[in-house]
């Protein structure tokens, strides 16, 4: 498949006049996509039951008319003034029990059967219209889950809905649940917690102390489900009238809902890109990675979602919303140094994008996003990045089609250990998300390509080293299938140290076949007291104490073991600074014959099938392979 | 006019028995004014309709038999706890919907209509009867309007209000408000936001991500004309009965209201001066100034606000309350050095006060401020203040009258702007207070008189310099005048960057006839990264990017263009550091034929008609012209 | 009394088929005590009226046949769902007004009369059933009162209470209280904030600024006697019909309620001692002192607990829970030195402790603590803390009884003085606990033993010093019997500072019979300027300007008195940094002829009546009178 180029654009936002003009430079800049349509509710449905389509279907004509191709965006992210009105108690419900008001957008709950039922219709009638369209050969639902903290809510209707989830996951006589069946899962006999009948459970916010955990991670389930539910609601109405992939975009660290299990649902995962506004706000680099990036990003960050959401669009993904120049929304929000839209863009191709679409096709003079760049400015006037997106229109003629290869290196990514390190972090800074990214990036300061692979992953085969670090509940043939798969598996901290209700099992964890290592103890450590490791790196912020016969590889300087290995297992029972981890995945590579390299500071590579990518993510030269690449420098060489 | 003192008085605080000794020694003091009364409607009122008139009586009669003028407050920054229990609603309501209580002060509604009949009533009543009182030579509405964060209110008081303001702004058919010119001016399309009526609209909390900042900004100026309205109706109650000045006490830093426009209800405006407190909670000084400082207050706060508080009161002003020892309500509240009461006292003279009165005369051993300084302690044995004040009652002696000159530099200040740059800041610490108050401090550093202006000056007659940083929104009008009035003109960053409906408008910012200057892109910076300047300084904070064929009078080390000029306008495309703001200062002034003279750290100076003033703000001694100027020190030139 | 040793069991947690294994282990291990009980409202009675004694008497009788003593709790901490269901109201308010929920624990108000009635009737049955069990040798009430924040509720009960508990302190006519007397004392004047009734009296909670701090500390003073009706009206219902005693467990740096008057209803105090979430949380030891003392904890905080505790248990008192490992509820949680637990078992029984139990005896695998450390892992096998325990039983064997003896030094500590700061801090961190604790640091860094003394405290015979800092409030009779007490007596800053309505007393404090010292004025200070004094030391934070003619001991380099005396009353006006405290301590002593030593960094000794310990806090060794003493080494030297 060709890679192409595409933009977002909202035609009820200008002029009519000039939708022709837009649609003949987009194609004249080498585009191929238009996403439209995703907040344009209002317009399309002003009042209930008033459908106005004249508009809708001559902008979808007059972009098809000039050889794009639309991607159609359900408006369901921004339900009409007229909506809430209808359905009063709809909004998200905050954790102090504050009700989220209209105004900007994502104000829903979930869990509210009404607004799904009004979602629903819409997403019925505008896929009956467009369906069949010719010009619109892909869909969107929705728009970013999740951003501005909206999948838990604290409402009336997600009580009712969590109290029917928990009946069906304990199940008991007839349609009732087994209420002494919770009790005994949860420990609900700890404190007197122990309930008498489902409807007694509440939403686990305002309690005088923390919550029991598998309250917590049950509700944090459910509110995944909810939005599963959600967007299946709107797939299954898509797919009875059109046969155009669905898709959906998702945002950067986002972590509150399962997107593999939404993502089963599509045909495409897309996510939306913004390096320099998630190097301010999401990444968590330090204060001097910061500074050297502020204008390029973080080094790994893109390329961590990009490899993520591969796995969830099972091998087709896009980026959908690709920064092109500052946005409005960060703490801070600098300029791009130059070259970095281009590099941006190759990048996602280098890690098997399908597409990539700039965000937006100009920048709107009103409302909440008037400070977000776009190919053009508010005069429509070219921007920088339409110079750089061109660029690489260009470059897009002779390069070769999207081509995915297995990688020699897996990392497991499981949202539901996600949200168990944040129900019981026993300690501030520690997160899933953060430990699993360190580690990636450890592969790649040698030059590792990655696969990420989902939780449900069972089939290893072709992999040398598969890594599943933090996952705190894994089930037992996923244990099985990884002692089989002839892969070397690197687990640890935490692995395996919950079973299904968040209980800690007997025999302590990891509990693992073959591996006779146990979890004896564990501490978290303040960042002032990383511990050092004999030989070089520190384990900071999460420490366990291993017991067993298992070969210790690497030690504490007072002769603890760090990390133990019998045959193909290893766990490691801390989380390592980027020296120990250096280390670590050195030896773990080593053994298993991946090939590294030692990357510079602030470049990375990446192989597909047909090329190796070389990316200078510093705002200043860099020697590869005796060549010298300047900053935000893309080098593409073709494997031969 | 001759330059007087006062002090600030609570005779129902304290035994009748000791009233003449407190006023005999008031006026053995020097002392000319005494405001009481703004606290005091319990006991005027301490019944719905059952006035206690006697006291107040008998203590007007013996502060004016001792020779003291009063100034009179309105009593309604307290309500008594029986009014509010007639208006249980009247309370403001916060962000997150809480109505705040009864049990300190300014618990009311702006928006309240029955508080504000109240208002309406007890100032009917105190004004009829001490309208023609001979000792009540001024009056004072309410107390610190603003203080406390008491501007906006979500109540439904307020949302009621607001679409009311509403349809006046977007004036339709009859009295209803035009919904379609509403949506079509915010930009509501932007998220399906569009309205079918005014009744839809909420105020813009609780939202789910940020709200509209058209939405907000016209909620800002809602907010603050509603203080307008409240402050007029006490105004136009008191000169039905009296002709004796009307002011307000403005407080330092608040601008959540247009200070202007309430002032021009007024006859004088005053301000309480807290120099020692202000450094520690609102100056936004470095902590090695706050360091320096702490015991002498920001050597340039006390300055602005005398200058903008001359312009809200037309040339007459005064400040109301002094700080004359600790005070109780900082983060930490240390005393001054010596000499600092009787330095803040003729730096306001300086600036041209009127009068400088202190607060309080005897320090309260009771209720909320028991630990706030007056000058006597609670004991009634003279504190370290009085005896400053003394000296300045000596000093003032043989001083000339209060002779206010136009200075050669002009600073405008907009309280709209500052609204429009915390609805969209773009950016942490991005203020435009603080934006103006660096380049007031730079003319400061180079010993320059400046005068504030209101935005709606449109004569720039005799002045060398305007300026105007940051003004979001500059009508045609103004643009027209400032290019007429034979000054240079120093504006930008930010400056006519939105149009009054908050959207960017086109061509771009800042379309100033005549300069050929747009602003392509803007962003902003973490303190990590400032921009170099060549020559020296840095741009933090705010940096544009600036296109088009005006003069480049700095650039970047990198060799963009910081601020351009054409003829007389200037455009800076930056927040500049000290050093660079120096440079610039320095560069505008010598264009424009304006003296300037480099002071050293801590020392400042100013013209006035008559006198020449350096003040030494420094815990140490400086030279000023060949002579030694001690800790505090203040020297007087009188013209010749 | 023999030194014994005790654990914490939950015998509802775990199967029953091992309660007679965990009993003689528990018997084998040398322990005396075991507490149960105080967590399992929802095993003894399941529903309304239904209980189920079986479980609980068989748990009895298994660890009374084992050999074991039982401390029975109350378990009022964990009201079951059903009781909440029953009373949807009792839950406490937090000071957003939003009600607490069911699912953790403490989640009641104290003034809810339904829930008392529910907590006597439930005391009632249990104390009737087990009140003269031979195995039940002690009672603990409820558990952790304050704990999670706890004692101070803005519910509607509380609101209620607060104004009957009004009434009564400032009583009237009839039932009625006297509202202008109220008004009066709380100067309500002051911003109209007088009451016509005290029904017009609300909680101080959500008001625009702070509120009149004598509304607040009466609200303090209502909340803590709240607590004291609460526990009474347990510790009533088990005397009619048990002889045993009763305890509760009190936690570190609870300062909402007045320990002392619950513990007047008590036999023996006993506390919560988790020295490294202590430090972690709520010590507010330095960076340096916290990265230092990780694994150890502070080395002052358990001792001065300890010695707090003895004297709320008049003599008598217990460590209940003594940390055993890694906890699961600070920002970080490391595991102690190996050692630490024996010399905080050591430490306790230094300062006359009775009993130390063990929290807890086996790991839980579910609900909200599993990473709370045991003695017991999950899996039963033995953690660290056993081994450690088990030595110490060992060591027990021969070592001598309880053997208290009355300290050189005693140190008033008022809970009543902690709220009066806490409502009138007059600068960040100014806290009474903070200023207490470090001169308590300061006496322990000589080697001085001290006794800790309730603010009602009248016989003072036999100290050589008596310290009472910060005690706002100092009636009449405690100033003389101080004066009179035959010990030197240091007070300041802040000392005698208020009278009992929190009003400023004139003649101005100290006001104090026979000293010439007034304190004239009062500064708070940034952590950034502390004042130096003559010879040595800072003054920090908080410094009063003293007048008089007492004779001056320390000043400030520029002359100012930090402390004066006048024969044996010493009067400091400033918060000393260690510097000054070292000297102002020594000087008192040296004074008072009390044997000082300077102890190295770490390292603390205390005499009890029949020995001498030494204590390494240090992770490394000390000499100690020429012996090297390794990290966590205890020292006992038996007197001759
Ligand atoms: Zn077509
Ligand atoms: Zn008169
Ligand atoms: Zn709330």
């Amino acid at each position: 498949m060709k890679r192409t180029l595409g933009t977002c654009y909202y035609p009820e936002h200008w002029p009519r006049a000039i939708w022709e003009e837009d649609a003949a430079r987009m194609a004249a800049l080498g585009l191929t996509w238009v996403r439209i349509g995703e907040f344009a509710w209002s317009r399309i449905e002003p009042a209930s039951g008033d459908f106005r389509w004249e508009w809708l279907d001559e902008a979808i004509e007059v972009l098809g008319a000039a050889g794009l191709k639309v991607v159609l965006g359900t408006p369901t992210a921004t339900p009409p003034r007229w909506v809430c009105d209808k359905h009063p108690d709809m909004f998200a419900v905050d954790v102090q029990g504050h009700p989220r008001g209209f105004g900007s957008r994502r104000h829903y709950c979930f869990s509210h059967e009404g607004y799904l039922d009004e979602c629903r219709r819409i997403v019925t009638e505008v896929a009956k219209r467009y369906g069949k369209n010719p010009h619109v050969a892909a869909w969107q639902t929705d728009n970013e889950y999740g951003c501005h903290d909206t999948i838990i809510s604290y409402s009336t209707a997600a009580r009712q809905a969590f109290r029917g989830w928990l009946r069906t996951r304990y199940p008991g006589q007839g349609n009732d649940g087994d209420i002494d069946a919770l009790n005994a899962a949860w420990g609900n006999v700890f404190w007197s917690m122990e309930y008498d009948d489902f409807d007694q459970i509440d939403l686990p916010n305002l309690t005088v102390t923390e919550p029991n955990p598998a309250h917590v991670q049950a509700f944090r389930r459910f509110s995944s489900d909810q939005v599963v539910r959600f967007n299946r609601a709107q797939v299954d109405t898509i797919r009875r009238y059109s046969d155009a992939p669905i898709s959906h975009n998702y945002m950067g660290r986002i972590t509150d809902f399962d997107h593999f299990a939404v993502g089963d649902d599509l045909e495409i995962a897309t996510w939306d890109s913004y390096p320099l506004g998630f190097l301010e706000d999401r990444v968590g680099a330090t204060a001097e990675e910061q500074r050297h990036y502020a204008r390029q990003g973080d080094p790994d960050f893109q390329a961590f979602h990009h490899d993520l959401y591969r796995a969830v669009g099972k091998g087709r993904w896009w980026v959908m919303e690709q920064q092109p120049g500052p946005v409005n929304w960060a703490p801070y929000n600098p300029a791009p140094l130059p070259g970095m839209v281009r590099l941006w863009t190759w990048e996602a191709f280098a890690h098997g994008a399908e597409a990539v679409c700039y965000f937006r096709w100009r920048q709107a003079p009103f409302a909440q996003e008037q400070l977000h760049a776009g190919l053009l400015r508010p005069d429509s006037v070219i921007a920088p990045g339409y110079v750089e997106a061109e660029q690489v229109a260009q470059e897009l003629a002779d390069a070769p089609d999207v081509a995915i290869t297995q990688a020699p290196v897996a990392l497991i990514f499981d949202y539901d250990a996600a949200w168990a390190w944040e129900v019981q972090p026993q300690g501030q800074g520690m997160d899933y998300f953060g430990l699993v990214f360190d580690l990636y990036r450890a592969f790649r300061r040698v030059g590792v390509t990655v696969d990420i692979l989902p939780p449900t992953q069972r089939d290893f085969g072709g992999y040398r080293v598969v890594a599943a670090p933090g996952m705190m509940t894994m089930p037992d043939d996923l244990k099985t299938a990884l002692a089989q798969s002839g892969a070397d598996v690197l687990i640890g901290p935490r692995s395996a140290a919950r079973d299904g209700d968040f209980t800690i099992p007997v025999p302590l964890p990891p509990a693992w076949p073959g591996l006779d290592v146990t979890v004896s103890r564990l501490e978290t450590l303040r960042p002032d007291m990383p511990i050092p490791i004999s030989g070089g790196g520190h384990v900071k912020n999460w420490f366990e104490l291993l017991e067993g016969e298992a070969e210790s590889l690497f030690l504490t300087e007072a002769g603890m073991p760090v990390a133990m290995r019998s045959g193909s297992i290893i766990y490691c029972g801390g989380w390592g600074d980027d020296a120990f981890f250096d280390r670590l995945v050195k030896d773990v590579c080593d053994r298993a014959r991946v090939d590294t390299t030692v990357m510079p500071m602030g470049v990375r590579l990446r192989d597909t099938g047909a090329e190796r990518f070389w990316f200078n993510h510093n705002p200043h030269d860099v020697e590869i392979e005796g060549e010298i690449l300047g900053p935000a420098g893309v080098i593409r060489q073709v494997k031969s």
